[in-house]
């Protein structure tokens, strides 16, 4: 179960900076935080804090609880 | 900003947990987490995981992402 969120959540992060065309790096400067940090969230080995998740989102131009709620529905429908 | 986030989540858990007349042991026990901890995410001196999000908003019975967004309306109201 602790993987599978982390998992969920890398998936949807690259997916969300995918679409905004942005590269790791370009997100990394954005947010303010470490390209290898976001590498390590995509692949789901680290979790995001609140205030990771909040700059991301900000980053992103996603709400946070957007990128909650699509957690939830993903992580609703694989368990 | 780092401590507000963290502050912010720790008094709505707070909040939603009395609304619900748990103990903070009580609420441990059911999301299978330690008392300490429920105790110093309360006092915003530590921040969930996504993980002990979804395990807590599952002991309340909120949705994750309804905590979120109380939480960033409450961020947004502050900065």
């Amino acid at each position: 179960m602790d993987m599978s969120i982390a998992l969920l959540f890398g998936r949807i992060l690259q997916e969300k900076r995918q679409e905004r065309g942005l590269s790791q790096e370009q997100l990394a400067q954005i947010c303010g935080l470490d390209r290898t940090y976001i590498s390590l969230l995509e692949r789901g080995l680290r979790q995001p804090t609140l205030n990771s998740l909040f700059n991301i989102s900000k980053g992103l131009e996603i709400s946070p609880c957007i990128f909650i709620k699509l957690l939830e529905e993903q992580y609703e429908i694989g368990n």
